[in-house]
């Protein structure tokens, strides 16, 4: 219940909030969570409640939320330079180190970062950057931008329009020129007879009859998350990727990993591409990048690319896109510090342990006929509700199935995310077995009482 | 001269930058400037250079480079809550706090407060809550946004579109619907004969002019700096806010003042629109919102905006839009104490007190033959150079003669910044009148040594 009262927290919170991604009718009758501290994976709100927060922040708090680590790397920072930019050839000492481990931990020989401060504005800085390229070598007609249906890619009014949401439409979005591709989700686009591999393969050919029909030199590149994250928890289907590559690079359209969720562990991998086991040209980093400790995201451009981009400023004397914070001093030593810690503190081991475990609680709770199928990788998993397992009919949209379960879950102290009509778990990299059973136990207490109200 | 060592600062800032609005012939020759502390207003670099930041960093680092108020705030929320998002109605209690504060000290009644990491995506929101709202209530053809040539917005797709620039066009920007007014410089575009008045009258008689003919109710909004920053530190021509806000309210075209650079305290009120007295219906804050120590913008509705946009999300039960630190708790807890720190510890009186002195030292240099004019409000100045000052004809392009001020400036231990042909000052507000005749003294010097090479 809501605590009305004029100075209560969730009375100043409606007061004065523009809520982004919110369902209004729940936090109308439920009031907002107001979160003042964290411990491990846990967070704590006005009314000293406790959740688990399943959904790791928004993906990115992986060290949890009080990572002793990180934020003595923070304050030691903010006592030594609390903040500068990138722009006029000057920049601190932390971004020069920064850009020279991103460039040793990507999946390329050698390359070059630009820093922004958000995935969103890593996505809008490398189509920027893709329609800069082109143009400079004699193709300004080569703009279009190919993404997927069900894709993420921010909320920008461009990276809005690579993503592949059908509630964007409401800001006449997407702009002209931005292409969604078949979504790879083989449970649920599979058609009736057709094995995974005629999917992957019906998938592929779409993408060239799209690549002819709009011709080769008018599209820009090529953008995909390697397991869709806001989508709903989507890795691609059987082959998808050694499919669609070679495709692409037989038209010579650069290919762009979007490694926001991704990227830094999430799959049980560095990056999502190793996973799925291609390099792209560029990669977009973001989100686990710094733990969530600051806003922050970078392009990081891998060999021919940045030799050709380079070359298209050099050109003309100057590259003219730079945001204010780009490369913060603050901002680069905490992404030092996450990258360490998850790559060397056990944090990275910890998702390869535990996945195994992660898939069974996911697999058992997908035994009740309520639940569709469960997905997953890594430390992503969905488990998707349904009306009829049998013939994978989604509930009725009027009965915010996944909103309900979300609910239920917050009143047992879990947070976990719905989307759509799957309900999303993706844990800090800090979780233990038992806080991960204890996870498993709360969802299947809140399912057991949503699918009971709704049976 | 540039250390081209292979493990030097500069070389590898060099190898692994995409450097972003940075003159490329100048860092090669003469290094990459690489940061590592700051004392008050002044910047340290990897040789022990010292430099008196003349440039506030971007306008943003108003409190210096080692506020103890600022730094131990960040480091106490670092240790209480080190990050969190503001999605599904839940947020931090700093960011309720910041939104209630916000408010409190816009020029609206009421208000709801909506946040992002920079001033870019703080235009990119505007834009795309206005097309919402639009859309909402049954007009989807009001897209078209209005800004002015020379007038700075970001640099993503949508706000480099509103940016008035011609660099943007190696984007190949601005995107359709994004139309760019006359520059309110009358000293570089009055005609021959032409009064200020007539100037103003001329401008104001465009805008009509130009809503006439696109259609009033294709018009989504009208963006503008008070003062204009990036294009030059241009304040309006005389009534200029007092002819076209009329003009504005007519037609039903929101007013958005983008008060990322003179928002707290730049121009000597708290916002640029005080200073020009207009009421906007929503104002853009980035920058000094958190005195440069964290990356954070934030779009506060007025109280007729917020109505009609939360009605439109209401009708939809979400608002669709959000950055995944949005709100931060460590960017909010800065915020909360920057606004303190500015308005209430002797910042914004530093400004007011300073200002004659900041301006008497700008009419002394623009004695000089080779500067055109100076101009400037507050903490904002330039200094237009011109090879004839009695035709105010400008040097040639290629001569980069503000470039070669700003070089000769940093030699001499002063950070300053070359836009077009002017130079740009818009000092910390914490700095001294020692400090401010230290700054005029070293740009003399720098002025005197290229004015001679190139005259």
């Amino acid at each position: 219940m809501a605590d009305t009262a004029p100075n209560s927290w969730e009375s100043r919170a409606d007061t004065y909030s523009l809520y982004g991604f919110t369902d209004l009718p729940s936090v109308h009758a439920r009031g907002a969570v107001v979160v003042t501290h964290g411990k491990g994976p846990y967070i704590y709100d006005t009314h000293g409640r406790e959740y688990l927060d399943a959904n790791s922040g928004l993906w990115n708090m992986v060290a949890g939320f009080d990572h002793p680590g990180l934020t003595e790397t923070a304050k030691a920072q903010y006592d030594r330079l609390p903040g500068y930019h990138a722009f006029f050839g000057r920049m601190s000492d932390q971004t020069v180190m920064l850009s020279e481990k991103l460039v040793e931990v990507s999946p390329f020989e050698k390359g070059r970062v630009f820093y922004t401060n958000s995935g969103s504005e890593a996505n809008d800085t490398m189509v920027k950057i893709l329609w800069f390229l082109h143009a400079a070598e004699g193709k300004p007609q080569r703009r279009k931008i190919l993404t997927r249906w069900n894709g993420y890619h921010g909320v920008t009014a461009v990276s809005a329009s690579m993503t592949g949401k059908p509630y964007n439409s409401v800001f006449g979005l997407p702009l002209p020129g931005f292409i969604h591709l078949g979504c790879p989700h083989y449970w649920r686009f599979g058609q009736p007879g057709e094995t995974e591999a005629q999917f992957t393969a019906r998938l592929a050919a779409e993408l060239e009859a799209t690549i002819i029909k709009e011709g080769p030199d008018t599209i820009a590149g090529f953008f995909a998350e390697p397991v869709m994250g806001a989508g709903g928890v989507i890795p691609p289907s059987s082959g998808y990727f050694h499919a669609v590559v070679p495709i692409l690079r037989k038209y010579g359209i650069p290919i762009i990993s979007d490694e926001v969720i991704c990227g830094f562990g999430r799959t049980g991998n560095t990056w999502g591409c190793e996973t799925y086991d291609f390099v792209p040209d560029a990669i977009i980093s973001s989100k686990n990048l710094t733990a969530g400790y600051f806003p922050m995201g970078a392009v990081i451009l891998g060999d021919e690319l940045a030799r050709r981009v380079q070359a298209a400023a050099e050109a003309i004397e100057e590259f003219p896109h730079g945001f204010t914070a780009s490369g913060h001093p603050v901002g680069c030593a905490i992404a030092l510090k996450a990258i360490d810690v998850v790559m060397n503190e056990g944090l990275a081991q910890n998702v390869r342990e535990l996945t195994p475990h992660f898939e069974a609680g996911l697999a058992r709770l997908a035994e009740h006929p309520n639940i569709g199928e469960w997905r997953g990788k890594g430390f992503m998993g969905a488990l998707e509700a349904v009306r009829d397992k049998a013939t994978r009919t989604p509930f009725d949209g009027s009965l915010s199935v996944s909103e309900r379960i979300a609910n239920a879950c917050t009143d047992t102290g879990l947070i976990c995310r719905p989307l759509g009509q799957s309900i999303v778990l993706c844990p800090p990299f800090i979780i233990t077995r038992e806080q991960m059973d204890e996870m498993f136990e709360k969802l299947e207490t809140a399912l057991k009482r949503v699918f009971d109200e709704v049976a």
